[in-house]
């Protein structure tokens, strides 16, 4: 969760021609998303290839023979707790800020900005204050619901399930979308029945979400952002730390019951031992435990509201997922094992 | 979770005429229930108020007129990783075991001891070779439902509501219990429906129970067990490590969609901050997050599926909650929350 430009070099940028800019101020992370035309100078401001994919996706594409935005989609994050390296990249960036046609108008002018998020309403003041614009408060499950109705209408392959690390993609029929469960994982979890175009009610939501792996997760390791965290987990083994059916069983398992050896019984239960201190265990293995513990629980509970409400189909959204697979894996394989 | 004898006085204690003994070897506790008639030289090994209210309920007293029983229960526990110990107490009471009629066997002729639990498989050999007793494996979900059904239709006031700190016993009529959902929380969480004597099925259940609470706290506290974490828990505010939805929405809350100012949006959500380290905040703090994330799971889960089935009555048992309060209010906001 780096920010993605380095302020100090900005000012030798030319300017750079933005026809829209808007912004997600969630709990944890701030979340830019801005359109240039070709004819402008914006960076290239990736930082990864999954969003280099949505964003190929979504726009055309310089080598294309027909443009048919003319522009490029440009995605960019901060962390929250970081908002003013947020503030001075938008200030240094000399942003120029319009609609299609050419405007010339500076960042500075009295200009509103699209945002939703909590944000949004904590920080409008010093957005004013430091940048003179004004935050146009949008709700963020609105928003949340229609950028996912279009995308899942729109967008022919966006939505894939994920099972012992295959992805396949789902077509669905726009005429067969609705009702479904949109779990929307950020820093907590809000579950979402989506019943047709703005008809959507907040049926669930768990405080156990993304916030929850990196906050318990700087407190446990020694990572210094999420994405170390999210990468250490690929090499531990939650067996570790985590207490099995196998460990309570003597290796057997609790067959009567559907509970393999392997299932895990208690997360983090192996650390009840007294013979053991945190800096006993490896960061990888209690990284890829808490991993587990929160994806499981996601499940779980997304299961059991689809159930609830007869919902055939759950999907799964947020920075928590971000294409991690094994995020994905463990969230099916929840939904699936209950 | 001390153990509650010191074994090292016992060798000078008179022999114990133990007219029955069962364990229960979980993941975490090994529970020991004995009773000893009154001619008997039992020790009196409570080790607190609420073990021995429950066996006032169960037992008649010495200075009752008209004794039932004629004896007494007694209660023990030890953690399972010092098995040994609690081999050692057996062995150093020199108890002797029979049924109601005077018996003289001691403990090492070959004896079948009532055991429930994984413990009961995976220490059977342990037992065998240092006490040379047989275990006599009982499933354990099966003694869960008949010791709950007895205790809900005999004991009169053994179940209660708890909300807003408040207490309130509950009579049942033994003619509308069931069906219901029994929670039972050890290390993990089994949630059982129960829909007559003998008849029930495990239909769910979550890693995050007990040993969660106690693993996780262990290597985030310098706690040295189960019940200092949980006393520590009393003096903490969840507030220091919560994300509240009024710490995204910069103190307002989120009435739109029911989620007041004081909601925790994301468990552990604060530690996100780069500019604290796990010693920067208070142990009390720290335990009182754990403890409202694991209850208000638990609750929510629960609550899920009652509503799955159709069930108008959950009932929560297991060592986590041993009559605290703060865990049964919490449980209870969860399921009246959600």
């Amino acid at each position: 969760m780096d920010h993605l430009a380095d302020a100090s070099n900005q000012n030798s940028q030319p300017q750079t021609q933005i026809s829209h800019l808007a912004l997600d101020i969630g709990g944890s992370l701030i979340k830019l998303v801005y359109f240039c035309r070709y004819s402008d100078s914006c960076r290239d401001d990736y930082d990864d290839d999954e969003l280099r994919s949505q964003n190929d996706s979504l726009c055309s594409k310089r080598g294309n023979s027909r443009p048919v935005l003319e522009g490029r989609l440009h995605f960019a994050k901060f962390e929250t707790s970081k908002i003013n390296d947020c503030l001075e990249f938008l200030r240094s960036m000399k942003l120029r800020i319009g609609g299609f046609h050419e405007s010339t108008a500076p960042l500075s002018d009295k200009i509103f900005i699209k945002a939703t998020g909590g944000g949004a309403y904590k920080f409008a003041d010093l957005f004013k204050e430091k940048l003179g614009v004004s935050l146009d408060k949008e709700d963020e499950m609105e928003c949340l619901v229609t950028g996912s109705n279009f995308l899942l209408k729109a967008v022919h392959q966006e939505a894939f399930t994920y099972l012992d690390s295959q992805k396949e993609f789902v077509q669905i029929d726009p005429n067969d979308l609705y009702p479904y469960l949109l779990v929307n994982i950020g820093s907590g979890v809000s579950m979402i029945k989506v019943d047709g175009d703005g008809k959507f009610e907040r049926v669930s939501g768990t405080s156990l979400g993304g916030g929850t792996f990196w906050g318990l997760g700087r407190l446990l390791t020694k990572c210094k952002n999420f994405d170390e965290l999210l990468e250490l987990s690929h090499q531990g083994n939650n067996r570790v730390v985590d207490m099995l059916v196998g460990d309570i069983y003597g290796g057997t398992d609790y067959a009567k019951f559907g509970l393999s050896s392997t299932t895990i019984a208690s997360s983090f239960g192996k650390a009840i031992s007294d013979n053991k201190e945190l800096d006993d265990y490896q960061p990888e293995d209690v990284s890829r435990s808490l991993l587990r513990m929160i994806s499981n629980n996601i499940g779980q509970i997304s299961y059991l509201n689809a159930l609830r409400f007869g919902l055939k189909r759950i999907f799964f959204a947020g920075f928590f997922i971000r294409g991690h697979a094994y995020t994905m894996d463990t969230i099916s394989v929840a939904v699936n094992f209950w």
